[in-house]
């Protein structure tokens, strides 16, 4: 009941996401190689960020089709992912505009941890809603990706002011780590269906 | 008939307004802790709106679940409520780079008054397609939360020339009372269907 | 075949063009009543090309319910009725920034007459591909609406460089014109669906 | 499983490019015709981009059609077209502005260019899901218009740097080639459907 419509505003919000990052990138005046270059650090953020909302798609995609009732809270929890990933446009613009500057760096990270966190908590309201024993909280299992994402995350956020270089390859190391779909999920549900 | 379409378009105008409101959020040049001191009054107006955009496609979700018809006036009185949420980018961004001056403060409140009212108004439209005996109907009752917010927001809207504070305190505490999903519907809906 | 997807795409531009019109409303830097006078010009402007795409919305919607096939030539049509509407982002803002200049204003006309005569063209398409005795023919007969329009907005337009308000009137005349929703196709829909 | 979500997301992210690149044309100042013949070149450029949008749309359409089952590398070869696809607003913005200027018309092409080569990306990663005999590998073929597209585009992005018109006549030969909408699918398509 509704859920069709929570994966269409989901979709909705990550499609304009993804999207309006882009306008982060504002037009240089100039038209040269040298202008292009100053571009390089806000390119750079804007294909993290891109691969991000991708893995977020992603896995939301493989979660919510294990899905069978959407409460109150669940609706809530969505927001509250979508909440953090909404900022995703301002923290990389912030990054790649100073260059990956230590707080901006810094800040992008906690954005990062923070929809992670509100990625789990959609995943334990899905399964208070579901029960225990339903194919999303089998599927889930242990969450080991999503404890090892925060670890990193809390680790790289102070680093950020050490060398940013140190928060950067943390940031990447959890995009890599994500890029392989939630075959949990994926397995679990081909296993169920027949 | 078209219910579909217009549960999509709204949807798709919904999840546009809670995503560009994070453009007014303009990407500031510093990269210090005070140039971040200076957003926290755009930060939290958007989450703010953030909160009353989840509310409104929240209850739309629940109101347009128990609509069977959709009638032209139905069609415009939706419009019209999707235009006034359609200011909250603007109104969230002026309120937030003007650290919540009076002026701002009180056209934020006076959009949220209409939205209420526009709310209002496309349930009754409802009502009035629908029959006074039907689902809606009964389900929305007397619309005490509707009518309580825009006593709130009359109140709260001139108030933000005597203290800005007294004004916020009145938006967030509407935003309180509608955390909660409109249960009437949820209750007489599922009493309704076996 | 493929109608759900046109809607669905058409739909999404439509909310998108509707909603980013509102970030042509720029924030403004003051807080104070004359910073607010100063937008309403902008603000008015807006609210007209909010009616106009709902207008489009509302007709789109009745026109491609009687729409059995999509042909190549159909998604054209529709691209090219969107491409003009996508327009009114700017021309609105345009218009609205320089307070109803009389060239802005006739440019906001020939927007408003290119967005009249691609729908013009799209009914044709459509009617092309399903027969000159489809629903859609019947329903859309002699396009007497359609024609005013066009006609109206053939004699704002140049009337913009002699009185702006003369051309405002021919827009404000369309638009209440076109405020009924397509009760031909309606009609002839309802007629037909036993 | 899950294709109708992916058409959903790629109707939602093309939606949005199509429609936010108009916000790449500035709104002006001035009022006058030659404030109007100033954005001539960003006009024109948004024509193409508009179109190249529209013939991406449109053979994403057919292509998804006849795809029956979403693999994971299916996924992310089709964010992997969105990215590309998604730079240009910024790569038109830059195009314009600079009125044609040798580097950012190449870049333009380049953005195409890698546009063209993921899409061909995605219709061989659906055929390795599909297999070889599928309808999709059938329908694609030799995939002649796609080699000539990226053909086109390594001639004319240097081409840029001799003479910008060499590239413009490239890029608009290309796009001329893909009007026409891709018949091979569909004409396989209606084969075997009955």
């Amino acid at each position: 009941m509704g859920k069709n419509r929570l994966e269409a505003f989901s979709d909705g919000v990550l499609a304009i996401i993804i999207t309006i990052m882009v306008l982060e990138m504002k037009v240089p005046h100039g038209a040269d190689w040298q202008t292009l270059q100053t571009l390089a650090p806000v390119f750079f953020s804007y294909i993290l960020s891109f691969i991000y909302v991708g893995i977020y798609w992603n896995n939301h995609h493989h979660l919510l089709h294990a899905v069978k009732h959407v409460s109150g809270s669940v609706l809530w929890a969505n927001l509250h992912l979508l909440f953090w990933l909404s900022l995703l446009p301002f923290v990389t613009g912030w990054m790649g505009e100073n260059h990956f500057a230590p707080l901006p760096t810094a800040l992008y990270g906690i954005a990062l941890a923070m929809a992670g966190i509100s990625y789990w908590i959609l995943v334990h309201c899905i399964i208070a809603t579901e029960g225990k024993n339903s194919l999303v909280a089998q599927a889930v299992g242990k969450d080991f990706k999503g404890v090892i994402s925060v670890v990193v995350y809390a680790v790289a956020v102070p680093l950020a002011f050490v060398n940013v270089w140190f928060a950067q390859i943390g940031y990447i190391a959890v995009a890599l780590l994500w890029l392989v779909p939630d075959r949990r999920i994926e397995k679990t549900l081909s296993e169920h269906s027949q």
